[in-house]
């Protein structure tokens, strides 16, 4: 089905397509989302385990470099947004060429290169840990000097849940690390004595208009998300500050969408960016249960136009992941009262996969 | 794909196949809380506007009469569910070879026929409004004169949303309404002067598990429900009342799955069982936005097995139909604060079919 893309100063309405790319969990929840509002979505993934192709009314499992069926799927979508930020470069300007592309590549851009992400955050005022392009043995030794001694090595592209990151604590640490890098360009960055890490789920419009969910606060394990909850345990400044960093990025990204902006809150009420995830984020979870609008709905309107009043939250919420064969435990989560219980229907539990989450909700306090 | 049917006593476990009959709205809401829960729908409807076939693992488009197609169907999938109450008995049969039909064949002959359900209903204890079997112009003047000398005339199968039936206000309207009928058994129901119309969506689990949420207050237009809202301005006697008497009917019919059941409240208190829905209902959308667990995955978990805590509810709210061209208001709808907006991906606005509806979400008040 080709239909006209329609002009940026028009919602897609109902019955019209919502393309995304990516296949797992989020892409899923993003298409549930999109059929609650009356709109068709058809995955783009490559051929495996596509949990999102059994509730969306199209599928194109296909590589990222068939430049063809991007093209083929592209000018099945009115619109084309993503689960998934390290699409390649060529992929999306073939799908671009067909059909707008929602976040936009300047934003994917940015978000895939750890280097070029701390640049563009610095540059545009918000704060980040220190940070160090890392290029041979050399530029790292110089580094972690600079940096006290110890810090996180990460590669620069394609890192997640912990993968492709080396925690460095010693000078000796230096040589292994970069043997795992295997020549792949990398950062190091400084350690930071946070005191609690809290992220910021923002959307922004084509015409850019905003909303934002107040800062969740998370706990991360073996570089996994853990937990979530709200509220979390901060000053209402600290938070305001933060969903106003969040939409400051927003802003300067050009960003339509919903973005995820991981922070470190310091002691002494210094708020750094960690990273930030061009699209729908595990720590945002807890919207789908706990608000009248969950993060999947607000990136389907931001990115199909629709209106974006601001989310309200009903209840209190603690999101936790099941990660691997804990999602074997789901007849028990399945029993907890007041507990939202979301399964992702993936086929197989390996170690540390994201299988689902439950989110327990409590009475709001005031 | 052919599976073992498991036995009565073990749970549908995630990666399991759903059955569905019928593929509307509420198929597609189904399909959406089975997808949630890690579970795979298969929708089977007759070919038409089928907005449950975009959201499910597969789909059979075939006639209710194709017993080859409902074989095949049933064989791909571990327990099968309905959206649609008027499934023919051949059907049922057919499918029930291959797979469990939750809920069963008794508790759908009960609902399929109104002479029949009311019956029923008299038989376990639960009041109904005054009734008499309708067969030709004799036993319907004899009838309306017992009745008052007015009443609804309604066939006794295929009825709903206020089809097949006409209101008789005098003796001269029996004639006209009787050549209506077109010779389809009636029956004539007395008119009850109510105070209000409240249901209660109840499920039962294949244990004999059961859990309810509170009565919604309900308003018809043109035998067309409205609008709901919870809470209901009833008394808590009244609402503990309603909520037993579908229980009680739960337990009569040996029921598996959600029903829904209608009551009509009078002013001195009784209550009287108006119909049940041997399935979700459209006077329990609002348990979607405003509890943990909502009536669609409240049903998926019965007909699976699956554990069926209480479901809580963190929010009061009044859940609105949107009718015909009324979708088309989808935009303002969009827009207001704490509301929930359900769009249901059907191609055409008839007038009075249902399109959407919107659940307007606030604060839940001691």
């Amino acid at each position: 089905m080709i239909q006209e893309t329609p002009g940026p100063g028009g919602p897609i309405p109902p019955g019209g397509v919502v393309g995304v790319l990516g296949g797992g969990q989020l892409g899923r929840m993003l298409a549930l989302a999109a059929a609650r509002l009356g709109l068709k979505t058809h995955i783009f993934a490559p051929p495996g385990d596509n949990p999102a192709f059994d509730v969306a009314a199209d599928h194109t499992p296909a590589a990222w470099d068939d430049l063809d069926a991007l093209t083929g799927f592209a000018e099945a979508c009115d619109v084309v947004t993503l689960e998934f930020e390290n699409v390649p470069v060529a992929a999306l300007e073939a799908i671009a060429a067909a059909a707008p592309v929602r976040p936009g590549r300047r934003a994917l851009e940015t978000a895939q290169d750890r280097l070029v992400e701390k640049s563009f955050l610095r540059e545009h005022g918000l704060e980040t840990a220190p940070f160090f392009d890392i290029t041979d043995a050399a530029s790292l030794t110089a580094a972690l000097q600079a940096a006290g001694g110890q810090g996180i090595l990460k590669t620069r592209r394609d890192g997640y849940d912990g993968k492709g990151q080396w925690r460095l604590s010693r000078a000796e640490d230096a040589a292994p690390a970069l043997a795992a890098l295997e020549g792949r360009p990398a950062i190091l960055e400084g350690l930071v004595a946070f005191e609690r890490e809290i992220s910021v789920i923002a959307a922004r419009g084509p015409d850019g208009a905003t909303a934002a969910y107040e800062p969740a606060e998370n706990r991360h394990e073996n570089g996994i998300l853990r937990e979530s909850r709200v509220p979390a345990a901060i000053s209402p400044d600290l938070a305001a500050r933060a969903e106003a960093a969040a939409l400051r990025l927003a802003g300067a990204l050009d960003y339509v969408g919903v973005l995820g902006v991981e922070f470190f809150a310091l002691p002494d009420g210094a708020l750094l960016v960690n990273e930030f995830a061009p699209r729908v984020h595990n720590s945002g979870h807890w919207t789908e249960d706990a608000c009248s609008i969950g993060q999947f709905e607000l990136q389907i309107r931001a990115v199909c136009g629709w209106p974006l009043p601001t989310p309200r939250r009903h209840a209190d919420a603690v999101m936790t992941n099941l990660l691997g064969d804990e999602a074997s435990g789901w007849p028990a989560e399945a029993t907890a009262p007041g507990a939202a219980l979301r399964l992702y229907g993936k086929a197989a539990a390996r170690a540390g996969r994201k299988m689902g989450h439950v989110t327990q909700l409590s009475p709001r306090r005031e």
